[in-house]
């Protein structure tokens, strides 16, 4: 893994995703060519494609030879060991309701590893950024996961793939969570919700067969932040999975999270 | 009823509401002091104190002879037909995770039914005002309420007191309606969610059980758009009630979503 390339990828995004960041929201309550992207009820705006292709051409100039992958375009680039999973605008639901919770991800791959996660929040104008192995901050500030929190009374955020919002299980298990804790908070975010992990705000994330462009930005910012990545069985998350079930949370946390989840499922 | 009372009290609340908000905004991810308010884990920060203080002090000011109630102060100025509700932060459960939804909400009630009602979002610097008989504006444009998108395909807002949280019947309730429409949204900043659906971002709101000083400014900004709002039978509801169970939406909309929430009551 060439370090060189991370520098380089992070000073990229950096400047990119504050552009990016800033043209959806000049669009906020003000935006075009509102499409259904699929029969679970997902749109998609002109913001979605004019971000998507901001980032897209600079990563193409600016990396040739990586591989990309785009949640709109899809497919780009050379096959490589590098590869960009890029979510233009993580939270569309939102952003044509007037809801101010969305976001931009960029997450580059290494080997099928997260190795560099950026996220911008241009209505609240907050960039995170975790770099493998070098932590994770907001605006410059280190994020760490807490424990200052009884779990119970908590925030847990659930995040669930669009296919399943009416399947028996996830069912189950989102209504269970819901009673467990104060809150259960479902943003239609996830990159978000990863990044309220990672600096302390939320307690938990329960993530049910939710796989996409969004994902892996998110799994290393609470990484780096302190947290721990385990699938329901309780084993470490590592690696990429289409059709992944997680739990996030800090390591004290993991145990009576982890038992939550499967009385749950249940 | 005094038409130009009314009007001045417009025009106080326009400027001191984006003072509040503006505070408020400058303390985001910033605050201090954090306070349980009660066992159900509501909590205040000093923004709420600041900001009620700027509030309060300009109502009594301008309108001496005026009735106040202040979500965290209380009763303040002297008995009379005109009576403000005032809530310094809604939302503040959001505030103090960062997340970036919350108001302040102003209420001018007449004979204990809404003639005004502002509520200031800072984070998307949106104005929402509305007058009786004289219809509700978002940052000066006219508000609608929809029937645009088909109501099982639609998003409902999701209302509650904080101690009916594991009430067997609004548990029932709630997750009744989750999994009947394509998304339940429960933001814990009501003000917002009834600007939401006055603006056309929302279908519907079911509310249980959920007063406050929040509430008047909303349905106020609802009716004033073409919406209706009826209790849990069907009827119109009008004046003050210390235990609301609520339904608003589009007319057209009515039997459809008062025959789902008496389904999921049952």
């Amino acid at each position: 893994m060439d370090v060189q390339i991370i520098n380089e990828a992070r000073k990229l995004c950096e400047s990119i995703i504050i552009q990016a960041g800033h043209l959806a929201k000049s669009k906020f309550d003000n935006y075009n060519s509102l499409e259904m992207k699929d029969e679970f009820g997902d749109v998609i705006t002109e913001v979605d494609h004019l971000t998507e292709q901001l980032i897209v051409n600079a990563i193409l100039t600016a990396f040739p030879d990586h591989q990309i992958h785009s949640e709109e375009i899809g497919d780009l680039g050379v096959p490589s060991e590098w590869l960009w999973l890029i979510d233009p605008l993580d939270g569309t639901n939102n952003f044509v309701i007037g809801l101010p919770v969305f976001s931009t991800s960029i997450t580059l791959m290494y080997r099928f590893e997260p190795v560099l996660g950026v996220i911008y929040e241009s209505m609240t104008e907050r960039l995170f950024i975790a770099e493998k192995d070098s932590g994770a901050t907001c605006n410059g500030l280190p994020m760490i996961v807490t424990n200052n929190t009884k779990l119970f009374k908590g925030n847990i955020g659930w995040i669930q793939g669009h296919k399943v919002q009416n399947e028996e299980t996830a069912v189950r298990l989102r209504h269970y969570i819901d009673v467990k804790f104060k809150r259960m908070l479902r943003l239609w975010a996830p990159t978000l919700q990863w990044c309220m992990l990672a600096k302390g705000d939320l307690d938990g994330i329960v993530l049910y067969n939710s796989e996409g462009d969004d994902l892996y930005s998110g799994i290393l910012m609470v990484k780096e932040a302190g947290g721990i990545v385990i699938d329901f069985e309780g084993n470490d998350f590592i690696g990429m999975n289409n059709e992944p079930y997680l739990i996030a949370c800090h390591p004290d946390h993991k145990d009576d999270l982890l038992r939550v989840v499967n009385e749950g499922l249940r």
